[in-house]
């Protein structure tokens, strides 16, 4: 059995919608990120690094189980398990990587610390907000501009890079961030977010929020 | 031939690192950041999102080269395309992706800003400089804690994670970063930075620096 450790959040929802993607059955398992407890000592002991979501795979190995943290890392792990979402070799396999990394080190921490620095900041810095704004844009420019080239983020197929891209998309609001006058990102996210996988892995994500939250 | 596109930065010396340590010849060419030549037309058409470093392989491709940017997504590339720094299956290999997304989301944008905020912001944003210095010390805590049980970054062996994390480490001084107190990434830093490979990938990078620069 495969259990996703996580919540409603931008890099939790990836690891579902790649599960549904992929056929594979699995059990979420709610850690409350409102409330912290991705730093309590339960959850610190699967990630030291008190980040969701966390991979625990029972089903590949022969004595422990391999607990993997990462969103990102977690989705590779899936796609070379099943074969699917990450073509095999050669120029297209290269797209999918530099797409992952793009994700992780310029669209990730823009997106999160925009949306910091709008939201939670104790007092307003202003060049800080501005920085992480703009770089947010520039990235959804830069992403917009390869979508009017491709259909998919790596190339003409969905592969794991556009679950990546998809979960910040999809909670755009809190950084601020919107598809407007981006027609080829637009275009793209809604082909996405209608994907059967995906509708079935946001309901079942949405499900961990408590109702009185 | 494989060229490589960079400058003696963090991201760029990961890639010569990576070359020499598998034995691949490679030319430099050169891309001077601190007179912005990755915002140039030349370089843009290379890399839209205008960062170094870039990877260009004539040796796999029967008609157009590989252009690959994104350097942790070179490393990939370079480590399937040789056998070489990348376990091929287990959990050996999950580990790398996780210390190589954990190095491109939480490192890599940590010391990058913590610098940036230090150094360049027109106006002082303690807030930013605070929350950046903090983000980067509780990242380098985690790694000396990881190499408390590790011999290298993801496990007994030297892989491309551990190039990976060499990079900013090597830098470190730019994000007012140390390794005091840290006896266990200090001793993986020495031993990384001892490597018969690494030394010469330094020596290379830092000749593309100008003299009166």
């Amino acid at each position: 059995m495969i259990e996703v450790y996580g919540f409603a959040t931008p890099n939790s929802v990836k690891v579902p919608v790649a599960l549904e993607e992929m056929g594979l059955a699995y059990e979420l398992k709610p850690v409350n990120v409102r409330q912290g407890e991705q730093k309590a000592a339960e959850f610190l002991a699967l990630n030291p690094n008190g980040k969701v979501p966390v991979l625990v795979d029972r089903e590949d190995t022969a004595d422990a189980p391999l607990v993997l943290s990462e969103s990102a890392a977690i989705l590779v792990h899936l796609a070379e398990k099943t074969g699917k979402l990450l073509p095999h070799d050669g120029v297209a396999r290269a797209r999918v990587f530099e797409q992952l990394f793009f994700h992780a080190s310029a669209l990730s921490p823009a997106f999160g610390n925009a949306g910091f620095f709008k939201r939670f900041a104790a007092e307003p810095q202003p060049l800080a907000e501005t920085r992480f704004t703009a770089e947010a844009n520039r990235v959804l420019d830069r992403l917009d501009a390869l979508l009017g080239e491709r259909r998919f983020v790596a190339g003409d197929d969905f592969t794991i890079a556009d679950i990546a891209h998809f979960g910040w998309l999809w909670r755009r609001d809190f950084s601020g961030m919107t598809l407007d006058g981006r027609p080829h990102l637009a275009r793209w996210f809604d082909a996405v977010a209608a994907r059967p996988a995906v509708r079935r892995a946001i309901a079942r994500v949405e499900t961990l929020v408590p109702r009185d939250a």
